[in-house]
């Protein structure tokens, strides 16, 4: 068997020899190994990938046995994980990990697609992916949230992605579901926070425009950024032709950042990522 | 209306003024004008988007007229184009550019797939797009070819666009569809010419790799280029990871480059291109 | 003689043509032309490099003669340009300068830096260019820069370049060189504003950071964009680890812009630039 | 003190183990810890940054008893490098590497420069440094690269930094400073191998150019890359335009690429590296 083990606890001396030892003699091979001391918050992390026969909840309790108190530690089996999506009106990000999903390369079952607009039932169902318009006409954010809730809790699933979903979302929705969700936000965050980033953008005249994907937390884009990625551009951009460039940008970067997601890459602390 | 004009000739003093000035008497609005001169070829290219009331065959003639001998000049209505696609069995450029069909954002009708595995049917299909399945099994390439050319005679297209098609083509076949092919070749250009680019990138080590779309001529990638982009790769990244991170470069060149072939932006000449 | 003539004016139908007429007329040859037409502000943009027998006193009143009321023309004959620098105690920007300076890269003398430290004396020396150290210690911002300017004005110059001027400049003094201080601000603007932007980058856990330069107006780090640049960092950056990276960006970013406008390139409207 | 601790051998179990447990015995501490294992080649590589009581005769002696056969252990203690620099008449890497030092980037002393042409002896006399001039006039390769050795071993050095050096090194110059040359090609290799990638890359009409830094062997352009960059260009680019453009990628690179030497980040292997 193959596992992912990710740890992470206040820094000390010896922390790698004394990992390293409790896999060793389990006689566990380590496939892959990644460390990080953040020096100002002296915070350790690392993830291995470690192969051999292993009882994961020996080596769980043995390895909080040895680390310092307070330490996390995830070891996660081979599994296929399980996603849902929410998205409005825009197809490029949903389209985009649904022929990731057609031909396999996304690394995860996509249970089901909730929308508030229904203009995407379409594009999903030839995926054979059941798709859930829940519209907000005449509900307020709350009583809207809740239904969008009734229904996503039907299914069981590691993330939230945020495919262009163009609500805010309540502080008791993203508690629901907290560290699931990832967003995409159509800026280089946090230049031009809020609406119409593509319209903030060229109304101040940049001459690089970009995307950023983030985990979603209670202040608005102000989540832990996990992947950003950008594009030039020039004065003869109006900002619809910021907007239609920026449709790339953003599904690439949506795409990579649900990537390292899935292969559980991504440690997040002090409203920030390591990513390995 | 509103027509593209699309200029090329051996450069001479007073071609701006002569050109805009046929505009003008025509009471015609110059929307957009972009010229280049080739200094080393002594080339004029100019591209203008003109409105206002047009009879085309009239225009080209007079601007045959003021032109020095050899010019040629390109009027172009409004008018949806078509394409047909080649692929092989890798879906994601071909999926890429099924989404911005179904969403509206390719400006063109995909008129049919053609490929030489019938892998892709299932998500062509989805689309409702014809797919033809042409196997090249036990057929030598000139006689594979004449099936395939027999099938895309069957439809009206203004260009072919080789989505990770597989297989070399004869020179029959690209002069058959002169300036027609449109191809995404997996390398950095003119590095790694010729089959399994990424295992060549493997092999040297590049620290970045890249895709690039062009024209196709007789000489096997050697073709103008169209567009070109890279990404930054290191020495974890095996061949297979390579390839896989190329996906989405290749994807994002392919469509750029086949845009600026629907807006008729592109000028062929000394085996480059212009683009305005 | 060749010129470059730089046009901007409300846009109205024929502009191309009445312009190329009269160059035309004049038996002037066009080397260069690019023109842009803003939509929104119903502007239009031209530059042309032209070559001939040029009065440029007869030219400039012509061309205000066939041009909308409000129009500017600007018609620049061949002459190298004069640019002061000002800086505080890193070397990078200016040094990068001082190099393009001595290998005859920069298009312009570099009459004198300004810097209100001594530490970069030496450096400036080496090149043979005046060195004024103005210091601040003991003075207000007005007290000060009124001796800057008393240095500065001893000197002609066609721009002011802040090669990590690190102090703010009162309105006044911005006022007295409208339009010719160019600025590198050490973030991607409009991300992180103000002191410190390294340290507000590594705060937000940003994975990507960069550099702007900018015209000054009196509205801090709000200026016209000329050029910005960015690069890749990840979470083993500390903001001290940024800010070394960030260097090189800076750098290149002032060299651009500067380079830029040395070449008369580019147009400054709506707080925002044209660049040809 | 704190120590680097380079190691590369044969992969096998319990590397990390065996390596982190020899620091935790003798005391010291990890600050820095990267491995890479070469799926391919099955090689371990680890590079350390480790603090406490060191005495590196010892340390080193542990570590290959505990090392597989044929392992490379590098212990390098705080010191401060040593460089020569060889270029011709191009100024900008030279230049560039210049300022760093005269403004401490640079964590090196630069010993010498040494210039088939005398171009560059006022820049680099107006930092103290010598420069030896050794035309190649009416000297066949071999006797000119006699008399550069000559001179260069009258230096002590680690690295040789060909900075534009414009001239093809003989296999006995190379293979008498193996390792130690790092050079900056002006392509992306192995693009336009060769003389005049430019004029190579301007005839392919490529949209994009770019640098490539390298350890030198005895094959001209093909030992291993140790960093690459790029930027856009367009069909406007003459040969000259491009040669102008890549001057600041040319100098980034090989700067990024010396950076990584000094800083002892760098494996070479299979004419490959790996740079942690």
């Amino acid at each position: 068997m193959q596992v992912k083990v990710l740890i992470d606890c206040n820094d000390e001396k010896g922390l790698v020899y004394k990992i390293s030892r409790l896999f060793y003699e389990h006689g566990l091979n380590i496939e892959k190994n990644s460390e990080f001391v953040d020096g100002e918050y002296k915070k350790f992390f690392m993830r291995s990938v470690i192969s051999g026969e292993i009882e994961i909840q020996v080596l769980q309790e043995e390895l909080y046995s040895l680390l310092p108190e307070g330490a996390n530690v995830r070891i996660i089996p081979p599994r296929r994980k399980k996603i849902v999506i929410m998205a409005t009106k825009e197809s490029h990000c949903l389209g985009d990990i649904l022929i990731r999903y057609a031909d396999g390369e996304l690394d995860a079952d996509i249970e089901a697609v909730v929308a508030n607009h229904d203009d995407l039932r379409g594009l999903t169902e030839k995926f054979d992916i059941p798709f859930h318009h829940i519209s907000a006409k005449g509900l307020d954010r709350d009583e809207h949230e809740k239904r969008v809730i009734a229904t996503l809790d039907r299914y069981e699933f590691d993330h939230i992605v945020l495919a262009k979903y163009m609500r805010i979302l309540n502080p008791e929705f993203v508690k629901h579901y907290e560290e699931k969700i990832i967003n995409i936000h159509h800026s280089f965050l946090p230049a031009f926070i809020g609406a119409n980033p593509y319209k903030q953008a060229y109304n101040r005249g940049v001459k690089i425009i970009g995307a950023t994907a983030h985990f979603v937390n209670n202040m608005l884009d102000e989540g832990p950024i996990i992947y950003q990625d950008v594009i030039r551009i020039d004065h003869s951009y109006s900002w619809q032709d910021m907007q239609q460039a920026g449709r790339d940008v953003e599904k690439i970067v949506l795409a990579k950042a649900l990537k390292y997601a899935l292969e559980d890459r991504i440690f997040v602390y002090a409203n920030k990522t390591v990513i390995f």
